[in-house]
């Protein structure tokens, strides 16, 4: 086996560096090229029918309205939007034929059945979560519920013949939820895991770091670390569970995955604490804006394709990514050889 | 003048931050959103038609093999190479419906009419500059006419419906002229502007150094720092001055004007000694490999959108990003705004 993934990269080394250029002249298109030959197991990859999913759910302590801009009701009111087509992602999926499924993974609102029963994935774990400043956010049922839920939404998604998938979410106040995640896993202080969200002020920012303390100790989350669920049922959100699980299945079956920003980058690392080996499907689409991406990033020792100072989560960043990662297939499938043009190499 | 301005920048403004989306989430593409509304004119603004044009032409410092791992003759099969869709140009141009056109600017080569008719334009001006280590590259006249054919080429295109150009080059050897009008025009040291091109080793990047400090001296370029067309005479390529006289005519027709790599932001560089305002139109692209843009980028205050590594050349760069500018002009036209998707705003 080892001898056989060897080979592999020789070829897809030799294919890229045979192509009409200077070798390493296309710069991170050619690791994205080596990496997805590699998850394809092939030197010809193909994306297929990509697809983006976003997860909505609602957060409990975004009720009080203490460490989020905006009322809760704008999840719900988000959802609708991206049904009728008026939010960023649906243009920039639109823009790249990327096919978009949002989950109502755990809104706090009913959506009308006849309006929504052919644009939304119902997947919803409950009325949002508990508020986790006074007790848990969620059992431990509903936390492997929402797991189940996500690999299953994949699944399908993989059966309908895609094999590149990017996860987006939607859900006031789950900034909140992803910095305590950041700072269980990555061991960083509270403080610099907080960030501003949907745009808290200076003095909104200081109650959200507060609080956000108050939470870590009342739940004791430094001894969750390295347990995925129990994170997840102290101080989780049901799309990020659901994202967890949604990463756990895309690598299972060897997808490529589009890593968006903030909160779907705090889901990859509980992913990773049960399959540390996901990494090697991650493409990282971008650097947000959200102040604790970048040393997340940096704890994956990632490389994002994108830093555009964007920081409105709904899988945005990915979608903007998936054309250059087309290009890295385009390029390794579509450029002539030295040999092929009659192209004298280097003297 | 001056209020009417201000008014469409309001409108502008005011129309990005009433879109579905906290103010500054979409980040870059909010920018170039007001950058290509102002240029327009308008709050609703289109891509039209985009093209890339790539300019090729020889250098006679080139033909001794001592600044170019690669041989002159490859200028030419690469030319060869972008008519018959075989080059990375190709493949970007194709994936992103973006028109390429490529130019004989001054190629060492007799193309044969049969072939290449309907897929090069000819607007050779010689074959190949001379080699500036003895002499200059080229006449005044050659220089002017080159520039006159660069407009030429863009009032073309633009007459076709395109409202949107991007500018690429091949030329073996074109990183030592962009390095040495760099080295003129910021006043950084002939050192401090060379790389390794297509890829040079350590002890041809030092003979590359040696050459172009002797040729810098020899020709007094820092005389010519102000003087655009002396610089092209004394130590241009026929491609640079093309490229010159083309930012000049595209900013004239207010066209969005997509700025590539190394080599087309020195020839842009020569452009803004003519007219300042140019500036105004351009989107820069992405920041080359080539050690020297960053730099150059900097003296520009110019921000980019893409960080690849890439540094091939071509207009690879420039197609890459056009996806991103049309990301831009799309969620400023189709967006749903807070009222219209009747979502609470910020509290």
């Amino acid at each position: 086996m080892e001898m056989i993934t060897s080979t592999l990269q020789e070829e897809l080394r030799d294919k890229i560096d045979n192509k009409t250029k200077p070798p390493g002249a296309l710069g991170m298109l050619e690791a994205i090229a080596l990496q997805i030959g590699t998850i394809q197991n092939t030197s010809s990859p193909a994306i297929k029918n990509p697809h983006i999913v976003v997860f909505a759910a609602d957060h409990g302590i975004a009720a009080a309205g203490l460490v989020n801009p905006y009322p809760q009701a704008v999840t719900a009111q988000m959802v609708l939007n991206f049904i009728n087509d008026g939010a960023a992602i649906n243009v920039f999926c639109r823009q790249h034929t990327i096919k978009l499924e949002v989950v109502d993974s755990g809104v706090n609102y009913d959506f009308d059945n006849s309006i929504t029963s052919k644009r939304l994935i119902d997947a919803k774990i409950g009325y949002g979560t508990k508020d986790y400043k006074v007790q848990q956010a969620m059992t431990e049922k509903e936390a492997l519920s929402a797991i189940e839920k996500g690999k299953a939404i994949v699944e399908d998604i993989f059966q309908s013949g895609c094999n590149t998938i990017g996860f987006g979410e939607m859900g006031i106040g789950n900034t909140s939820s992803a910095s305590l995640i950041m700072s269980a896993i990555t061991g960083l202080p509270v403080t610099e895991c907080v960030g501003r969200g949907t745009g808290v002020n200076d003095e909104q920012l200081a109650t959200k770091i507060k609080i956000l303390k108050e939470v870590y100790l009342k739940h004791e989350i430094h001894l969750s670390a390295g347990q995925p669920l129990s994170l997840l049922t102290k101080i989780g959100g049901f799309e990020i569970a659901m994202m967890t699980g949604a990463y756990l299945k895309a690598a299972e079956l060897d997808m490529i995955i589009v890593v968006d920003g903030f909160i779907s980058t705090a889901a990859l690392l509980l992913a990773l604490k049960s399959d540390k080996k996901i990494i090697n499907n991650c493409i990282f689409a971008h650097t947000s804006g959200e102040q604790g991406h970048e040393k997340m990033l940096a704890y994956l020792q990632a490389k994002p394709l994108l830093q555009l100072g964007m920081r409105l989560g709904e899988g945005t960043g990915a979608a903007l990514a998936i054309p250059l990662i087309q290009s890295a297939v385009n390029f390794l499938n579509e450029m002539a050889s030295f040999r092929s043009a009659g192209i004298s190499e280097k003297v």
